[in-house]
């Protein structure tokens, strides 16, 4: 589908600019990190008070019920280029949403799911992006209560990068001394002074006991080595 | 409070072990993600369905009311060292839950909170670590929708990681030769050729068109790098 | 999709048998109507009276939460050919149902759409044909309600059927002296005697006054010669 | 009852206008058919947003509650001559209006009815017609299900009407000479080329195997020859 | 419609014996009045609670949904020659059982409206005795909160019969010299003296001051009268 | 209690005047049987539309909400010296009502029962009559449903008042001759001949077989007599 | 009325025993506490769980409905010489089952309500004593909000019994000396010592500063001396 | 926390003024008891009917969502020294409201809970005072209800009051002659002539009959003793 930018569409949505239907705490702190990044971001949300409570902290806030094509083509919807369906708790709601947005022709529509089903029926009507935010969360706090990691993030299966503290074994000594990559299968990516932030290591870096150290690795190498005394 | 392993305690908790209250999507995820990498896992939820849903996939899942002292005893709650109060939607019943851990004395409570009110309730009644899954991923899934990363991580102020395809001018060289560090203020961390998985970049990695690359740095640094072309 | 007929398949869901999803008054009819021409239908109902007073009049009735794929695959609902969707009030449940025939690569997925929105996404979803009982038979009846049809059907776009009273100045002579086709636009095209079932009209045929006819033309043309006295 | 048309008649309600009262799927598709006829039509619903989504389409359209005499006289609906009511799913609502239109004397009143005890109650109340669209599109569908028929309607008790593509061996010579009505008992009554419209055919009409065809005869007859190859 | 008693019928129904459906206020206090007359009584009620009660106060007494015609006809309803629907608070059952016992052809349905649209519909469906008891007791209420009447009924327009007390000037002297029907238009029908039944009053029949008298007369005059001191 | 009538209590109740809570069936019934004899009434409704329907046909009509002291105050109401609790389904508020209608110290408190526990309550807390509508309308219509009576009230225990038609051997001959006082145990009280009105019928009376007669006696008397053919 | 002890109630319910309706939170402490110091207790609640919960802590407890006189009787309720009603919130319940027992005439009837209507009605049934626990516990309550005293109970209007910590000015010397009385229009009842329990002061008495006292005088005079310092 | 009185604060919230939220008959009470003695308060609802009737009552009474962080501040809550939460049902709206006046620094913040959990959370919160009313006063009059006592208030574990008429041995002699504190263990502390008030009891005091006492002493000690006749 050929959709050329009128001139209309210049005004109603710049480029790079983002609708957000769904205002609830996924929608609100996804809509928030990108005003704060000073992209545009036009949010919906069928709730008087959520939509006051956000009214300058996005460029545009508007109530609204996302479900209802005029309600959306009023508001310019169709002519974004990037949209976002947040709506969380209300299946019927988000499917009528995004089936809405990908009749609109929509290039890059990305959507909350709530369970698998949730999620093939977006696939499945075309959503382009679909995110699972209660069970990718859930995996990642998993690591963090099993052991001693301050923070884990699976970038792709089997790669791991993870936030720890130093092993005994490994501190007082350059990192080209310590041999994490052949014993233990990790490399050290960065590293945190006390009272400083991240810094990349090097091959010279010296880690002290109270540094905090990043780690890439294959998943359960960075796992064994976060339990590590 | 001095808590010693009891003999009961050894039978009834495992070093290790972990006890999950609320098997929803998030609550789910996390107990199959510890039982993935065997740890032993008490699943209570108070849906029958969910619970028959689980049973196979962890050690234990039981139905029960979490939010009545006598039912949690029954099950040997009081005896783990590491709980995750993973009740979502009901507020009543996660104070209510989470309130008895602490009473029981754990050392490691974990729980979800949905609002900030719910985060600072659950802090002043004692719980150790509170997580907040959709303001979280909502947060990272921002850096995605706005541009070209394939994935993004916060692992502190202003220290991202960011899976993105490479630029242009950095292809078909040694990264040492590429100069990231001083013109784009990033470190590559990680790379990964077509088919394969990641391994991490050294100084001699040549970057070829159609890698997928990890890259570390401060978070505008590391944002602006994934938008060059 | 290559999809052939395994073994367990020909027991499970013989040729030309149809799976009904939903059995209330549109389901119901038409399990019914398949029934009494003798093709196997397995009918799906979440409602247990339902299922009673149906169970004997169907080849097979079973009540089961179609919005489950595990439900479904039990039934081997996976194996048929022929399905329909006539869950009517619950949007949700028609499109979870939808969802997963579709996504079990069942060849003829028939839907109810209660609604142009619910129609949209049940397309999305890749169901292949969608019917709208109350709004197709509202455009049928505004034909009956308006004048002296007895029953009208449009087959296409600008080409109906109508039952009516024949008007005076065509009766008593035969069809091919009545010069219908030049003067009105219109075929008769069956004829039926008082207390006989209706036979095709031929040129020879003398339309009686109380005889019954079925002409068949352009929209307009039925109306106005239905009008005719 | 004698009802001669009084002078304020004639202005309320013009000869041939409709009341069509409930405006859901299949009134408002009722009630538009008859305006795209120019037939004026009053419209009623209890619902504003219906009412408002309405206006412009039809000669007048009004929210009232229909279960009241006071609401219904002061709109003039006891004036008409022809009256629908198309209240689905509130049994009561549709009880109450369609007892109010009886006892105004009202001459020609058409209800939907949900069920066969709705049915049953409205032809007592003394309804002159009663209409079963989810039962009758239930029936109608039931035959497209099964085979290859695209179109299906049964005028009368075993006499039906087929659109279906031509079978082998009647493609490429005269009608006259395929003999379907002896071989198969049914008449081709429309013929359709593709990129055209339906148009009678003749004795000499050539059917040619992309054409589509509508067809006449005993029900099981056009059953038969539509699943001919 | 001719209905012979068939052998069937007479073990079934007993001549004179009634179905009571709906066994509330109204009901119940009709059908204990009957059995207390013997007459036969086969009471049905939804609410097994109330059937309880009654089991052993009636001749039969059977929970059973009276919408249904599969239920009414188990029990033989469709048999019985008097029938009551004291259905009350839900409009919807009393018109569907007041339509099916009217499709059974029972000779004499008799059925509490609790409104006047109500009244119109049992009417219209063919309902042959339509009782309002808050209306009526209503009505008769009133008559006694206003004055000195003890009781008050109102048999025809305009005839009515009061208990009341007798007014001073009538006391001590035989009612034939009391004039009470030229002076006050009324007719002392019957009187009780304390700590007796009532008793036919004649003219000879001597009113003392704490007797208590029934007078009849047009409605106004035995107001009146009552109102003599 | 004394209560001198005060200046102000004048004005607001003139002597004679009724306050009718709760206008249902049963209070409207009431109300307006004590309009039309020109008794002052204050009707009270919590429901506007109740409210708004008797606007103008009682002396006054407001909606309030009789269960709070200051709201009946406002209104006067605690200077009535009749008032009528015709609340019905809301056992709570018909309670509350009585409850401050007799601590406002009103004479006269006439209350709707609508069970014998309700019954029992009320008259713990004071109130003077209590009504049961639907209990005595019920014992009286068991007397219609059995057999020939047209109407039937019992006074008191054992003595009834029923219309009926004549019986054949009474008919023709002056009541005098009749002897149904000796015969049947009753009286003949008033007869009504077609199309007139009822009069009290005296020894010279001469029944006809179209007339319709009121007999008083003992209950079982009037019933054997009304069965007589 | 004379309710001699008949050798049935001997048996069902001794002297002295108190039959408890409503086992919240309020009706719970009043059974525990009764059967703490060996009254006979029997328990009435319709909660399941919470009969459940006390069994084995009180004579006897049973689920039952209490709005029912059958229920009441077969429980043997109507023959104990005390009763308690302690529902709370269900307003209906409490008036139904309170009008119950004083229709059983029992002689000690006390009742719970939550408002001063409720509290009119109880009375107005004859319900001997009715207690409010939030507003008395509020009254209470206010008098430690506001200042230091650490106890305080009004007896009756104008006489308190407040426990504080000694002014500074009456510790080290005997009461007699300190002169309380005149000064401050107190009198020090009894005074406890760390770790002991209370006594009664007397005049040789000599209260030191980490004594706790109870002091009784008018309400104003005990509160004026519980602030001084 | 230090937290200095600024010169806002002072206009604010006056030394000694207290914050209620939550006016139902615990609030109520409780607010209205510190009004009489002129304390200030502020009382906060969420229901307009309740502030509207106690306006005029208290200093300030305001509607407003006490669970609102925005609210409360805008009201000056954060800046008072003592606070009551005094929300009964609703127990997510006590633990958000008592988890604000936490974060706000309130020195002296009391609530009231309804259940052991409730106060347990309460508590661990940080919530200075929790009360229990009717568990408080359900302890309180199960004294009363088993015997003859006016009055009873445990001040400590087994130190009591209670409120009693005098057993028949201790009257008319000086309370030195009576020997009650060496044969029943109680001290007589108050006495109450008929028709006058409470005074202390001192040794020459002489008890009449139809006096009131008040006695101190063991919990089982005032018990018998007020069990004397």
């Amino acid at each position: 589908m050929a959709r050329k930018p009128s001139p209309k569409k210049r005004r109603g949505s710049p480029e790079g600019s983002v609708v957000v239907i769904g205002l609830g705490r996924f929608g609100r702190a996804l809509a928030l990190e990108l005003a704060d990044e000073e992209t545009e971001v036009l949010g919906i949300d069928e709730n008087a008070d959520i939509v006051q409570a956000l009214s300058g902290s996005l460029t545009h806030v508007v109530r609204a019920d996302s479900t209802k094509e005029d309600a959306l083509r009023q508001l310019g919807v169709h002519e974004f280029e990037r949209a976002v369906v947040a709506i969380g708790t209300d299946l019927e709601a988000s499917i009528l949403t995004a089936s809405l947005l990908i009749s609109f022709g929509i290039d890059n529509v990305w959507a909350k799911a709530t369970s698998e089903a949730h999620g093939r029926i977006l696939t499945q009507l075309g959503v382009h992006h679909v995110v699972y935010p209660e069970h990718d969360m859930g995996q990642r706090v998993a690591h963090l209560v099993r052991g001693r990691m301050l923070d884990y993030i699976e970038f792709e299966d089997d790669f791991a990068m993870v936030k720890t503290n130093p092993p005994a074994d490994i501190i007082g000594l350059p990192l080209s001394n310590s041999a994490v990559r052949t014993r233990y299968g990790i490399t050290v990516v960065a590293i945190k002074r006390p009272g400083e932030g991240f810094t990349y290591a090097t091959a010279e870096t010296v880690v002290e006991a109270d540094d905090t150290i990043i780690v890439a690795g294959r998943t359960r190498a960075t796992e064994r080595f976060s339990e590590l005394q």
